[in-house]
């Protein structure tokens, strides 16, 4: 284990807890590895990579992006030939590219990227989380790649094989793009509202707060994910700004039927994407309105809780001086939703089914 | 008041519970003037706009912005020579543009976007909100606008002037080109996704789940909202447009100060924008791991409001198959924001300061 932060430490719990494997760990802070050590992350503190790498079956490479091409190359060079040698970057093209070597297989587990530290590292970070596997083109390592995959399933995750190009369009997509768009959206506003004639900031509703809410996420961590992915990312840019056009002219044109479908088309999207990622039918959205004191949101999710209905995803949107608003509850299946609605409105909060 | 839904059903309650005042309604659809009298939004249902309008002091014209030019004419036709007529459209140049009667002064009460109907209509729904009113280029109508604006303060509301234009870019920034980004983000992500390369659709992530919170909102509703606040809305994605350029390109050149430069300015805008947007300190975020079990944001939500810590905004961002998590809660104040922290982390929960 190279790199023991949040998802080293966590592949380290689960490898200990469900694998029964040994955990030989470094990192170059260390702090971080003495942590690591007393948490039961790792079984032994490595003194350099070459230590950590030394008989070992599988090797992860848990390093910032900045140094994840060195350090994948460090642990080639010390691995055995017997070795899978695999990482956790959000990119998967440039390492594909660069590691010719069989023994690599790129990885990419879908979990963890809200907090970071190896004191928020668990043994189940990666339950029934997709990990994509990308293996290098023209990669042969069919044994190494199974015992990966193996590996991964034990931990309770999903690998996936995916090429490193469609994987990094994907990420591009559906993670670095939104992140490229909040940050303008936010200075935008910004601009906007600093100036002359608006001297007082008003209020920024809940599509704004929802729009915005990764904007400048941390640089030290997001700056080599946007520079590591700019060729896809790019390419996400240039169909999206093509998008945006076509909006701009039926605008203009004041077309409202094309403006209507194309609303309409997003709708349908929304739904089967939003639908289709998550496993047990289709999510359904309340709306319910209530005043914006501290126990209500308590009150609901308990009255939920007590009848077995699992909030998906929640959303409150208060009003400006946060004395009202308004909670919008997933939750999935067509019975528990309807249970939902039941229970909320049994509590006397107005509910409609979005 | 002509439109009893959720607006003008608000309106009537707050303009009977608070402002002693009598309230005549009309609605072209009779079961919602029925289900605004039954719920005593209103105190008689009229049987026209001149009926309704006929000895008012003030007109509010709470009409769907297709039918909203319309009805104001209607109402200025019918109203005596010294009342108000005021509207709660979401956009202000069209109609101060058409409405060069100076008993006209348009409005816009930043409350009660997120649902419909006259059932979610409350006496409160204004407490706190800023109320823009907009009055027609030229207008002389100074005691008229007192009057409006003394009511606007009875229902708990923050009137505030503003320029039509102004108005109007501020909503295409702030929430139309939102809407619009969200749109064609998750289209983007569906025609991706729905390739032949991914056959199977994989988890998408919080940042995207964000994005796209407002994509195919109600197209009765936005069709009108984006076409009635084209100009303003066209020059706001050509500001878009350009800024995303600008990132293209320093990607495309791999300039990393300057990306980490756009990265951390965003930081500050959102930081400065939404700090500012809510009176009484900065607003704090909490990052919690928690298992995503039924009752557990119900145990955090009560411990909180136990100790009398309101929670401003919350994000649930769930793992793939929703047995763990991570909640995002905004806490305002340094002194709630630390005492979250410390109660949270009495529970047992990771808790990190973001």
């Amino acid at each position: 284990m190279l790199g023991v932060g949040l998802i080293g430490g966590s592949i380290g719990l689960a490898s200990r807890g469900r694998a029964d494997a040994r955990v030989s760990g470094y990192d170059p802070d260390e702090r971080v590895l003495a942590r690591a050590l007393a948490l039961g992350a790792i079984d032994t503190a490595a003194a350099d990579v070459s230590q950590a790498v030394a008989g070992a079956d599988v090797v992860f490479v848990a390093a910032p992006v900045s140094a994840l091409s060195e350090t994948v190359r460090l642990a080639l060079a010390d691995a055995g030939p017997d070795c899978v040698v695999s990482d956790v970057g959000s990119t998967k093209r440039l390492l594909a590219d660069a590691g010719a070597d069989e023994r690599f297989v790129g990885g990419h587990p879908l979990a963890g990227a809200e907090t970071a530290g190896v004191e928020h590292a668990r043994e189940d970070l990666f339950d029934g989380a997709v990990w994509y596997l990308a293996p290098a083109k023209g990669s042969t390592a069919g044994v190494l790649y199974e015992r990966l995959h193996r590996l991964l399933v034990s931990f309770g995750a999903r690998p996936t094989a995916i090429d490193p190009d469609t994987h990094d369009r994907l990420m591009a997509c559906v993670s670095h793009l939104p992140h490229v768009l909040a940050n303008l959206l936010v200075t935008q506003a910004a601009n906007l509202l600093g100036g002359e004639e608006s001297p007082r900031v008003p209020a920024v509703g809940p599509s704004f707060r929802d729009a915005t809410r990764v904007a400048g996420a941390n640089s030290a961590i997001w700056t080599d994910i946007y520079l590591s992915n700019r060729d896809a990312l790019i390419a996400g840019i240039d169909e999206f700004a093509a998008s945006l056009k076509e909006v701009r002219a039926w605008l203009e044109a004041g077309t409202a039927p094309a403006v209507t479908d194309w609303n309409e088309r997003a709708r349908a999207d929304r739904e089967a994407l939003l639908g289709a990622g998550l496993a047990g039918g289709p999510v359904h959205e309340l709306r319910v309105s209530v005043p914006n004191s501290p126990g209500v949101i308590a009150e609901i999710a308990l009255a939920l809780g007590r009848a077995g209905v699992n909030i998906v995803d929640m959303a409150l949107s208060p009003s400006e001086d946060n004395r009202q608003g308004v909670v919008a509850l997933w939750i999935r299946g067509d019975e528990h939703a309807g249970r939902a609605g039941e229970l909320i409105a049994e509590l006397g909060f107005p509910v409609v089914q979005a």
